[in-house]
This record gives structure tokens, C-alpha cells and sequence, in this order.
């Protein structure tokens, strides 16, 4: 199969990247980074979550965040909601769209969120009816894709079978994560493929994690199978507060340095991205996680 | 195309990996590597080199390293070789193998080895005569074929080309190196593409540094053209002395990870393999560069 001509690429990086960073980040640290990768060209970001502060610290001020953030023209600025309470709390801070999320392990949805997977399902039911009141636009996350740090392999067919759920509720797009990062390319294509009897592959996203170094490959056998949406953070920021060593998702720079070469269209101009990388692992005091950030800063 | 059954990893550690290295590392401890990397059931090692110890003088004490190794059957211990005198060398101190190498581009041939490349391909004229007197095979590495530090883009006529000498000078495979590991998945396919016109793809090889997190997808790229030879260095050791930003070849330990996943034959234990990398990256005070390496370790 013939690689997309188009990719989107959806920043998780100032949600999915932060709310794991044992700093404390400022607001207003917040709003620099988002504002300084949409300048880059990014026109998907994942700007907050309105979770319980009691869990996720990190993203306690995401409502001022999205107050705060001067907003470009033809970008999403989307928030991650668990509840119909987190719902109403994005929409009055002015998210443009907001993500749900299930596990396709029970084990880890138990020890993540203390329910079923299914109860899960069930508790964004109003969250998801007050979405299509409000005309706003729903994305799913499926994590654990490929294995869970409590089970083991996750078959595909329970991946398929949650993602088609979410589907049914209203998602738009379904994003496949590799939580722990431990898939390979046969992994992703095999889910892939299992969702892709359900789901059409337009509406079906990846988001990899970096942990054993199989990302940038896993992204490169999903694109040959039609895949054209792609989550990323920069400077590999992130991980998952719940699963040991899912340490960093890919790089949004190294993502985007491959589809440049794969001649892949994506919107993004590297060189503002790499300021945006360099700004906030300056704001962290930490490395970046990007191999091509690492590779043109040694210049 | 399908994916090969049967991978035959290079491990180029010891020779590249640990030539760029900034501390100086005791014969004994080469030859305890070799010996763990043998152990986990690496079959062919590069073990040292025979250039001129004022240029890399990590490489200083091959002849002792090859003395000492205790031999594994059926494993390769090969040695690289510049010229005649190496090729001498390399034989009396019991290498089973050599490797040669060139540029594919011009400039890079200069400033690595102060010779136009035919005049690099002619010196190994009479090292290659004396090798088939020998018996012994010779490899050949050609280096920059992606991209070259000093010329930017290489033409992959120009890597063919290369190649196509090294063969008829009667080597029985070449590596196609990305020294300066700058190339993406359609790069590499477009050097595979142009080389096996006129050498079997049997013969190649591919030897990618991962400086910008590029070499595991380009390598699932080669998989897929039906490359079955892959070059990798424990611990993602190494770089090139003249070749700035061109850190790390791809870890072994994140091949050997990806190519199980693949369900892919190598013959390499991963819990030994990784033994290996502990070993070394203590001896060296150094981070592994192995992603996977670093994620067990956290466990």
C-alpha cells in the first residue's frame, strides 16, 4: 500500500507530556509552549485534561490554560475529559474539543480508573450526550493496545471490540496507544488490522510510546497500512503515570524529520518546532527525548 | 515483500562502537565483550581494526584482542583492514575475516582517508589479493550513502557504483552505511533500490547510526526490500571520529527486540545480549543507548 500523502499530527505533548513531568509547571509555561507550537505550524494540540488534580497534579490549572492560550485560526485546542463534569469544565474554559478514553486491558482499566472497562464506557455516556448538544467533536483513546503492564498481550480482538465502542458512542477518530510502548511493527499492524474491519483506517490514529525504541518503526508500518493520523509530544515528553516504564511518547521532531523525508505533507516547519522543544526542556531543566533535537543542537 | 525468516546480525561494538569512545578500554576488557557477545549467540563480531593506531588509538591493541579471544564455533571474528599491511596484521593475529571500506562521497573520502575513492578502492588492491591467496573473505563497507557531512545529499548511482566495485574487487557483501545516520525510510530504500540492480540482495547490507532516531524504521524499510543482513553495536556504542553528530549505531539490543517481535531468526538471547550491554556500558561510565536496554533496567 501506497504511504498517506497527508499526515495530521495531533501534539499530546502539553497534556500526555506534562502531566507526567515531576516539575511543576506554571500556567503560564503552558500557554508559551502551546502558542509556540501552533506557531510551528502544529494544528492539532492536546492543551490540558480536566481530571481529578488529585491524581494528575500537573494539569490542575488547565482550565486557565485554555482561558489563557491566544488561539490561531484553523487550530484545535482539545482537552482530555473523564466525566461529564470534566466535560462541562473544558467547554466553559473554551476547549474546541475534547477526548475520552478506555483500556483494552481490564486489569489496567481497573487499576487505572478503579472500574470495568465497560463501566468505564458507561460513565462518558452523558459526557458524550452533552458533547453532540454542544456540537463538539469527541475523540477515543484506546491504551494498552499491544500489551498491558498487568496482563501481558492484549489480543487485538479486544482492542477492536473497545475501539468500535467508542466509534458507536460518537468518537469521531479512535487513537491506538501503545501504553508501555513494547509493540513492534507486526504488533501495530496486527491491531491495526482488527480495527480496520470495523473501523474505517481514515478514522483510526497511533499513539506510540518510545519506550523500547520501536516508535518511529511501529509509525512507519502504520502509514503503510494507510494510517494518517499520528500522536506525538515534543521532545518526546511524557509517559504514563500508571504503567512502569512507559517512559516518553515519540517526538514530535523525529516524527516529523521522517515524514519530511518520506515526503510526507504534515504543516509543520521543524526549525519553530525545535524552538518549542528547546523552550519547554529548558523550562523542565531536562533533555529532550528527540534524537533529532539532540542531532542539531550538537551543530 | 515479505519480511525475511532469517536475520544475520554484524555486531559492530567492539570496533565501532568502542573507537569513538573517550576512554581509553583495556584489551581485557574488548576481549570479555567479545567473549559475552559470543556468549548471547551473536555470530559474526567485528573485533578490532588494523588502521594506524595514531588515528584511532582505541583500536591500538586488535592484534592482542584477537590473540586472546577464546574462539566460539561457528562464530566470525572479523577485523577491519586498510591496506595491506592491516590485511597482514589481521591474518597473524587470527582474524577470520576482514572488511574494507570507501566513501561514496568524495569529499568525505578526502578529509576521512586523504584519497580520492578509486584511489581508496585501488590501495586494497593488493589486500584483496592477498586475502584470496589467504582464503579469508572480505566485506565492504561503503560509507555516506545517504548523506555525506561535507556534500549533503548523496546520489544513490554514486553508492551503487561503489558497491558494484567493492563487489567485483571480490568481496562477498557490502554494508551500506548511513554514517552520519541522516536518512529516513525512503532514502534507504532508494540506496537499496539502486544497489541491488546490480548486486544480488543477498549481498547487502545495511549499517545505520541512529542519530536521528531514524535507524529502526530504515531498517523495517530494508526488511521489508528483503535485506536479511543488518550491522548493530551493543549498547548503541559508537559514532565516527570524522563524521560530526554522527552518534550511535543502532543497539543491538533494540534490533534484537524488534526483529523477536517480527518473529524474525537471529540466534541472539536478549538476556545475555543485554549482559553484554551492562558489562560494557559500566566499563565505559556511559548511558546504553539501547532504549530497550534502559526500559529492562528500570524494572
Amino acid at each position: 500500500m501506497a504511504l498517506p500523502t497527508h499526515v495530521r499530527i495531533v501534539e499530546v505533548g502539553p497534556r500526555d507530556g506534562l502531566q507526567n513531568e515531576p516539575l511543576s509547571i506554571s500556567t503560564d509555561v503552558k500557554v508559551t509552549l502551546i502558542e509556540k507550537l501552533a506557531a510551528a505550524g502544529v494544528s492539532y494540540i492536546e492543551a490540558g485534561s480536566f481530571v481529578n488534580p488529585q491524581w494528575v497534579p500537573q494539569m490542575a490549572g488547565s482550565d486557565e490554560v485554555f482561558q489563557k492560550v491566544s488561539r490561531q485560526p484553523g487550530v484545535t485546542y482539545a482537552a482530555l475529559t473523564p466525566n461529564l463534569k470534566g466535560f462541562e469544565r473544558a467547554l466553559s474554559a473554551g476547549a474546541t474539543e475534547v477526548a475520552i478514553f478506555a483500556a483494552a486491558s481490564e486489569t489496567f482499566s481497573q487499576k487505572n480508573i478503579n472500574c470495568t472497562i465497560d463501566e468505564s464506557l458507561g460513565r462518558f455516556e452523558p459526557a458524550m450526550a452533552a458533547a453532540r448538544d454542544a456540537n463538539i467533536r469527541v475523540r477515543g483513546y484506546v491504551s494498552c493496545v499491544v500489551g498491558c503492564p498487568y496482563e501481558g498481550d492484549v489480543p487485538p480482538d479486544k482492542v477492536r471490540h473497545v475501539a468500535a465502542q467508542l466509534m458507536q458512542m460518537g468518537c469521531y477518530e479512535v487513537s491506538l496507544g501503545d501504553t508501555t510502548g513494547v509493540g513492534t511493527p507486526a504488533d501495530i499492524q496486527r491491531v491495526i488490522d482488527a480495527c480496520s474491519a470495523e473501523i474505517p483506517i481514515e478514522q483510526l490514529a497511533v499513539h506510540l510510546h518510545d519506550t523500547y525504541g520501536q516508535a518511529l518503526a511501529n509509525i512507519y508500518a502504520a502509514l503503510e497500512m494507510g494510517i494518517s493520523v499520528v500522536d506525538s509530544a515534543i521532545a518526546g515528553l511524557g509517559g504514563c503515570p500508571y504503567a512502569k516504564g512507559a517512559s516518553g511518547n515519540v517526538a514530535t521532531e523525529d516524527l516529523v524529520y521522517m515524514l519530511n523525508g518520506l515526503g510526507i505533507e504534515h504543516g509543520v516547519d521543524l526549525g519553530e518546532l525545535l524552538e518549542a522543544g528547546s523552550y519547554i526542556t529548558t523550562k523542565l531543566a531536562r533533555d529532550t527525548g528527540s534524537k533529532v533535537a539532540a542531532a542539531l543542537a550538537d551543530r
